[in-house]
């Protein structure tokens, strides 16, 4: 049963449909009308300006039928909604699954199958989204092996540093990431505008000793924070610390906290960069409050409770979400043998849209075995 | 004279240089002491884990002398302070000039001059950073002519949908920038992560009539708004809409409010994109207060007080900032001949670090004409 009245001067109308009561705004319905004249069928873009609507718009009619919502609005306007669409709250992505080292997942997918088949780069796409990771194989261990990977994603981002990229020892390293000193979890790149996506991490050689890769989760750490010292917590989503990077030919600076929060106050993207940081002089109780919150951060984030170690091979390739994992790797001594790794980035964006995109059109498919 | 006393156990220390006193962190001053094993000489990154410095760190001595601060801390380090640099306060970059059409600037570049002098190159960023556009003129009309001076400052961003590409009306127009409609003033591709940073116009032929871009200060806006109406100023900073484009291979989802703001308060960027916006369904109060605000907002950014006209000319360009300037275009006739635009996106991050470093080295350089 679905039943429609109407208040504020028809401005809104509060329907109950099957048990479950909502209010629309006549506004908010006029201009989501799904018909051809207000929406492109192709794209979704609206076709009339929205904002040209009298602020006092009203429904004249409203009638509900066969699941339908017909209504008559006061710009002379038709349109009919679906009810159960109308009610629908599911939100467009699946959520995330946050982890600690119990708790851990190992993600894993196969270069080859990932490349050639789309159910493949679909479960691809949703670990990665799901964990923060993925741990591909069979990468062919050649300088752009990733490439026909990322090819069926997106493009590959270029920045001033190039686009795939080497992560090795050098003799005359001018970033730390090519000394052969470990390196404390981190977040790559919080001194640009645009951050980074997502890390792809490629290894060709890791004959070194040492060198292992860590692991934890930025936003299980957010959540453990908020539990445990909640003032930390609420230092960290307020106080934006300065991130820079700086040498003859490149000058980048970017501001953010440490824990970003959206309009619900759930937790969207950490920063955490130790080497580029650059605390701006706030006042002093401030700067104590942010520096006990950051240790108390960086504690959970280097700790047992929550880091993940694993060792790529040769052929192997993590894939990461730099807005909510943290990365760092031990220390390695060369004198072991040659640690060679390839690292490109991948946007946001786009790495969405595949996913979506390829959701929409599983889920349009037939089932396999299932009679045509 | 500077006098250096010390605070809460010498956690603290308050400065008076020169009449200004100035209270200073233990461990700010610590953290970023400029010395080879705390700071990279060459990129300034931190060698030192500042999250495992004792939150009780004190400075165990203090001496000023000929403009420098020597401090003891209590780990042991000892560093020398440069006073005046301690002590300055002004910002990296240079302020912003907001504008309305009264006082619209007409800030113009050389294509040639910038593709091969650093100094012209300097002012056409400084220009295009001040004011928010710049109109660039001699730029070869052909369909890549803008690219030998992206390449001075940094990778065109690719999307999904390629590198520069055309703005052009089609016969089968799967986009409205493909047809003859007009557009509201707007800023481009809010459904993205990341949002363009800079868009690239570029003219090649315009015979069209009508056509002509409008430009608005959406920073001016914001300001305007907050002035005459600060509620609707505070729902557009605070409410987040959702926009989306979605087509048979594309499905992008963003969010963030149309008017965003830094951590001191401050606008860095607004969003405004009628075609692509998808309200949520919020509490109806809360919707309708948000419909009277956008309105609010989109009579500023269309009516004559903000709008800046110009007709681009065959081999003409604008670089506009697409974190603060709404662009549109009047509807035009094709009866009138053929209108042929090129656009292209450049990131944020690597405009500012060209911008940055080429103000370094003018600063540094010996003024011209000068005895050497």
């Amino acid at each position: 049963m679905t039943h429609v009245t109407s208040l504020a001067n028809n401005r809104r109308l509060v329907i109950d449909h099957h048990g479950r009561t909502r209010e629309f705004a006549a506004l908010w319905l006029r201009e989501r009308s799904p018909d051809a004249e207000t929406l492109d069928p192709r794209t979704g873009q609206r076709l009339i300006e929205a904002a040209e609507l009298p602020l006092d718009l009203a429904v004249e009619s409203a009638e509900a039928r066969d699941g339908e919502l017909h209504l008559r609005f006061s710009d002379g306007h038709r349109g009919v909604f679906d009810l159960d669409a109308l009610f629908d709250d599911s939100p467009s992505d699946p959520p995330q699954r946050l982890w600690d080292a119990a708790s851990a997942p190992r993600p894993e997918a196969d270069f080859a199958a990932a490349v050639e088949d789309d159910a493949a780069l679909l479960a691809m796409l949703e670990a990665l989204h799901r964990d923060g990771f993925v741990l591909v194989s069979g990468v062919p261990t050649e300088e752009h092996g990733m490439q026909p990977l990322i090819d069926r994603i997106g493009p590959l981002r270029r920045t001033n540093w190039g686009g795939i990229a080497d992560v090795k020892s050098v003799a005359d390293a001018y970033d730390l990431t090519m000394t052969q000193r470990g390196l404390e979890p981190h977040t790559d790149n919080p001194y640009r505008d645009p951050i980074p996506g997502y890390i792809w991490l490629h290894c060709l050689t890791n004959a070194a000793d040492g060198g292992d890769s860590t692991l934890s989760d930025g936003f299980m750490a957010a959540r453990l924070l908020r539990e445990r010292d909640p003032a930390a917590y609420d230092c960290l989503t307020r106080v934006t610390p300065g991130f820079r990077y700086r040498d003859d030919t490149t000058d980048l600076e970017g501001e953010g906290p440490l824990i970003e929060l959206d309009s619900q106050g759930d937790p969207v993207r950490v920063r955490y960069s130790n080497r580029t940081e650059r605390v701006p002089a706030l006042p002093t109780e401030e700067l104590e409050a942010y520096y006990a919150a950051r240790t108390a951060f960086y504690r959970l984030i280097t700790g047992e409770e929550l880091t993940l170690h694993l060792k790529l091979d040769p052929g192997q390739m993590l894939i990461m979400d730099n807005y909510r994992l943290l990365h760092g790797r031990s220390a390695f001594q060369l004198a072991g043998g040659v640690r060679h790794l390839r690292q490109g980035y991948v946007d946001r964006d786009s790495t969405a849209s595949r996913r979506r995109v390829l959701r929409r059109q599983a889920t349009l498919a037939p089932t396999a075995g299932e009679p045509a």
